[in-house]
């Protein structure tokens, strides 16, 4: 039997931390998921002038911050990219590659997907197009995929499919370091759709259309309802109380996921208040 | 003509303070109204343990991070006691002592009051019982008054109402700094309830019935409906919607005094939500 965590948090931005920060403060065993150099957008960030306490500080010195403290609580991330939540009833299931973990809460910290889904995107889902490298690399087994790269992870998981498929186009959507493989193709050219008939076979960029059997999109975050079926959402949010109760009992959400705006300080506020939340779940169960 | 400012902030807790931040880094005028030796209960704090990037700080040295943030923005806070927010259509006069402050917009950060009141207390408010020495201290000339002193900052109040009144009886509830004052004696027990016929005339305690004209009771926060007439409230909270909006337009409340937990970074995070809030008000008039 694997071991069933108390709280499960997804997301490793700033809500993600303040609510395992929180959750192990008050005594709770946890499972934090998510990229283990910690958000990327965090690191990514300039300077950031309005986190009370820490005056005009860089996002990696912000990022290097948040790592301390939760050294100092013992606290570890797994490094993994969830690909759904199953509602179980009193308790959840997180499938993670070919990991299947359980928590009796989750908090979902994964932020937002940025921007819109490409043409084709959302069609294809399933038929040609992917958003998990560790789930359905098999089903590409010495075929031709594409990766769109809108996070840095995503060099990481091409290097996978390199090992499985037979050639990797790599599209290099955000500046980070690049995968190396001898069977993959660097592609510096901006997706604008994804094209096919009964199934995606296409990326079209201005320079053409580069084929490819399957198409994996890989972002920081993907849709919360793809994320945990029978999930309430608004527009792209999830949809929260004050308290970061989701409409399903056990799972609470906060920082970008919950909605805007998109600030770090009022997403560890909400990562606090979601964690102060599922202790109360927990105790009154 | 009094300055209008854009955004008048009530409260020196994280809320204000980090409300004060974001909207000064969103470049707009602002008065930050409150204690300027910050929240007491936040420098009383021992130590705070899940304030993300500030592991284990204690709440003096938090109150030193947060002044000196506010110090490399230039804020500079206005040391006073709000007594009434009056909503006038389109803008705000805020009420402190014997000043009227004008904004176009208000966060309330003010916290919330600990504990019930007195038995008498609310029953003979306006009848010999004042929450506001500044206001009603001419009422008293040369009587006896009574402070119940459950903040720090009651010692200054009642050194003016000593340079006004015949007697000052003073009860320290909470450990602090004593006034002092020739005519000004401390009286070292709990008050219990409040006592009068048409107008209260006494602080009972253990010790017996003390007398007194009128009686200041001086806490940190006071009831949100009470500082602002019209404003509505679910129990001791003020009600907001995820927005930090309440429904008096532009009105925000964040901090405590939106509702619990009662956590520093959730204080910090909803400010920070409340000041852009305030600002996309501003902008939409």
């Amino acid at each position: 039997m694997p071991q069933r965590y108390d709280i499960a948090i997804i997301g490793t931005g700033p809500a993600g931390i303040s609510a395992a920060i929180t959750a192990a403060v008050r005594g709770k065993t946890i499972l934090l998921l998510g990229p283990a150099a910690l958000s990327e957008k965090l690191s990514r960030a300039e300077r950031i002038e309005n986190y009370p306490g820490l005056p005009a500080i860089s996002g990696a010195d912000f990022a290097r911050a948040l790592s301390a403290h939760l050294g100092s609580l013992g606290i570890r991330i797994t490094d993994a990219r969830v690909g759904t939540v199953y509602a179980m009833g009193d308790w959840f299931g997180i499938q993670a590659g070919e990991t299947m973990y359980e928590a009796s809460s989750v908090i979902l910290a994964c932020g937002v997907a940025q921007g819109k889904p490409l043409p084709g995107e959302e069609a294809f889902l399933g038929r040609g197009v992917s958003y998990c490298a560790t789930c359905d690399a098999r089903l590409y087994r010495g075929k031709t995929v594409a990766v769109l790269a809108y996070c840095a992870e995503a060099a990481k998981e091409a290097e996978f499919l390199a090992t499985v498929c037979a050639r990797v186009l790599y599209f290099p959507v955000v500046r980070a370091p690049l995968p190396q493989a001898e069977n993959l193709e660097v592609i510096r050219e901006l997706p604008r759709a994804i094209a096919g008939e009964k199934k995606a076979d296409a990326v079209l960029t201005d320079a053409g259309a580069r084929e490819a059997d399957g198409i994996f999109v890989l972002r920081d975050a993907v849709l919360p309802e793809r994320l945990v079926p029978g999930l309430a959402t608004e527009g792209e949010r999830v949809a929260v109380d004050l308290s970061m109760r989701t409409n399903l009992p056990g799972l609470f959400a906060c920082g970008d996921a919950a909605g805007r705006p998109y600030q770090y300080v009022k997403a560890a506020g909400q990562g606090n208040t979601a964690a102060l939340s599922a202790v109360e779940y927990l105790s009154k169960r």
